[in-house]
């Protein structure tokens, strides 16, 4: 065995949640392998907690523990911290203080850098230190630097991910057994696969701040959240799982950001995939993402896209780049970020029900399509029980402003008359 | 746009086959891009070929090429020298002396760097530069950094692929079209999908390097070639297609090397695998990496594993990393590579079918198995034609060894009588 360097890096960890202490069980356990990979002593020299008092299943010294950022902040023998918090306040107040410090940040935290990457960019790059953010986007899947990186010869194309796991784990289960939404999520905020308020999860949030990033990542442009369009899986019913079953489709919520020649097409929502699509054989809680680019072609990164140890194993990585990093001289992507356009330039075909008394919703769908130049290729109509009839149908391509005209339009012409619902066919 | 570095990096290519080319085009359809992702003029200087007289399709001019190495080796405006020959001879001797001449190598070349890794990284470490692989395994797939580094905090516990695309392709193709391993074979190498003489590939040699890469990096190993089981896809015969189709299993060539106590279960073979085993859907000449950490879990990296642009997507990441090297000062893994103990104790069921004029084998594989504490599970016989019985069993778990002595005391107890043929169950 050859000696090993003894520089220590100090490190921090801001928050002891599920990936805080994560990243605290791999660093003890690890302690001498990651030594030999950086030449490096990594020593966490304090954990930031709310609450000094609480009971704790973790091996943590007392004397690490700190409710006061500040004592981070001016600890000059800490060079890395690692925000494992979550939610935009106070995280973000820390991420820049950190970078101000002149201290690289880690983190796992895709609201906070979805939505302010901008500033905490300009932080890290007037203080000569950096941001690591593999965590964020499918817990333990490398992706962030082998898009960053091993991709880097690359225009890309597009990039299209299964990035939430709560979702595709309740859509898994809903096929699998049959069940309805409220059942599913019920069983899965049991499991703790869902939290106990899961809209950030099932209404798409958290797919959008993941796809942001990789967006930002893939095409060096900065996504305007505001202006995507995203769309959860409240409304997806057992109706809907037969037709997509029937018709040889599997349901996954789906995150896209596509190159376009006046913009990006970026948007979250559920899609019909072709069963041989490499995105519909990804059950459960696992993630996987799509990377299309002009050299490479299409490649995919899957596995398990959440939980303590995974999430860990990502930050930790990062943690060793941070390491590496300080030794490295500004020979990194001199790009700057960009704004960019989000424009809704990708059609495809639209999966449209109509529940109400009679078919009478269908001669509207096909009135409203005709003034669209679009057409229906398909229908099913079934009667569910007594005064209520399914309609189903299936569009031509559309683009998203198309099928969301029709769907107002189609409620207004039906206010009386039930509800209608529409779903992307493929990405 | 900020100002762009003026560093020049000069760079020579060795061969100008289906991976130079890709390198080539690659290199100078995104010299801009490169030129803003590393601040440095990324410059070929060189090409080295054999026949500076032969035709060719792609547009270097004259002047670059070359038909003496020397001239490169001398060249100190030459720092990275990508060696894209294949083959041992000179490859070795190439990339040795460019090491020596302290300039870093990028690699496409799984053969060379399996046989000589221990010769040839000895001679990168003595003369302070480094060897990049990445285009060695998995075509365009990044899998030799995300395992280097995205998966740094793992221990790794194993990795399983499907790394070879031309028998993936004849295999799928066997199984889509029912067509026979000769008539697939055929038509691979009038697609350019396999070479006119396949040995390297259908035989598992190619496979046998990569995982032999794979092991290495991800355990730290150095794999002795000459110890581990390789088997090809030459014995796979129609019978053995329906069976394994009957019984919901897909047929595949995997490379995998598990870590045991005692060292590292390392074989080359083809597989049966259940549908729903992850690497069961890879199909054609897609590859795909499935490896296993005791952090993350399980994560797996698919796509195009051969091609002239995939393939040169890899060596220009590495070539990008290589710029990047050049700065770093010794902040890598410190850890010697080490030799291992190949082993035998990963035990899996077989698929066992003999081919005779009658059931009476099926009474010696009986007997055979319980001289081993092994049984048969399951067995099916069907008269294949007159005087010719085909007897397919599914035996408990074996050892790789214990199932070779029983098909080699099978085919002596039975030499009159036919043939023998055995398939691994699962990974």
């Amino acid at each position: 065995m050859e000696e090993l360097g003894s520089k220590e890096i100090g490190i921090a960890i801001l928050g002891l949640g599920t990936v805080g202490s994560g990243v605290w069980d791999i660093l003890q356990q690890k302690s001498r392998q990651l030594q030999e990979k950086t030449g490096c002593k990594l020593k966490v020299r304090r954990v930031l907690v709310n609450d000094l008092n609480k009971q704790r299943n973790i091996l943590v010294p007392e004397e690490l523990f700190t409710d006061d950022f500040e004592v981070i902040r001016q600890d000059d023998g800490i060079s890395i911290v690692v925000e494992a918090m979550g939610g935009v306040n106070p995280a973000y107040e820390y991420i820049t203080a950190s970078l101000q410090a002149k201290k690289q940040v880690v983190t796992a935290n895709k609201e906070v850098m979805a939505k302010h990457s901008q500033e905490i960019s300009a932080a890290a790059k007037a203080n000569g230190v950096h941001v690591f953010i593999e965590a964020c986007v499918g817990g333990g899947i490398p992706i962030i630097q082998p898009l960053e990186e091993c991709l880097a010869a690359n225009d890309i194309l597009s990039v299209a991910g299964i990035i939430n796991g709560t979702t595709n784990y309740i859509l898994t289960k809903m096929i699998q057994e049959k069940s309805s939404f409220g059942e599913v999520l019920r069983e899965a905020q049991e499991f703790g696969y869902a939290e106990s308020d899961p809209t950030a999860d099932i209404e798409g949030y958290d797919a959008l701040y993941k796809i942001a990033l990789l967006a930002e990542k893939a095409f060096k442009k900065r996504v305007p959240l505001h202006s995507v369009y995203r769309e959860g899986i409240t409304h997806f019913r057992e109706v809907d799982r037969c037709f997509a079953e029937e018709a040889g489709y599997a349901v996954k919520l789906i995150g896209t950001a596509i190159r376009k020649e006046d913009g990006l097409d970026v948007r979250v929502q559920p899609v019909f995939l072709p069963r041989e699509h490499a995105l519909a054989s990804i059950h459960g809680v696992k993630n996987a993402v799509l990377v299309k680019g002009d050299a490479v072609g299409e490649v995919m990164f899957s596995g398990p896209g959440a939980g303590s140890l995974p999430t860990g194993s990502a930050v930790v990585a990062d943690i060793l780049r941070a390491v590496k990093q300080q030794d490295m001289s500004g020979l990194i992507d001199q790009k700057a970020i960009e704004d960019v356009q989000i424009v809704d330039s990708h059609r495809a075909p639209y999966y449209i029900r109509l529940t109400g008394e009679s078919t009478a919703g269908l001669m509207v769908l096909y009135e409203l399509l005709k003034e669209q130049q679009a057409s229906v290729c398909r229908f099913e109509s079934l009667q569910a029980e007594p005064g209520k009839r399914q309609c189903m149908a299936v569009t031509s391509p559309l683009s998203e402003k198309q099928k969301q005209r029709i769907v107002h339009d189609l409620k207004k012409e039906r206010a009386d008359a039930g509800t209608v619902y529409a779903v992307r066919i493929g990405i």
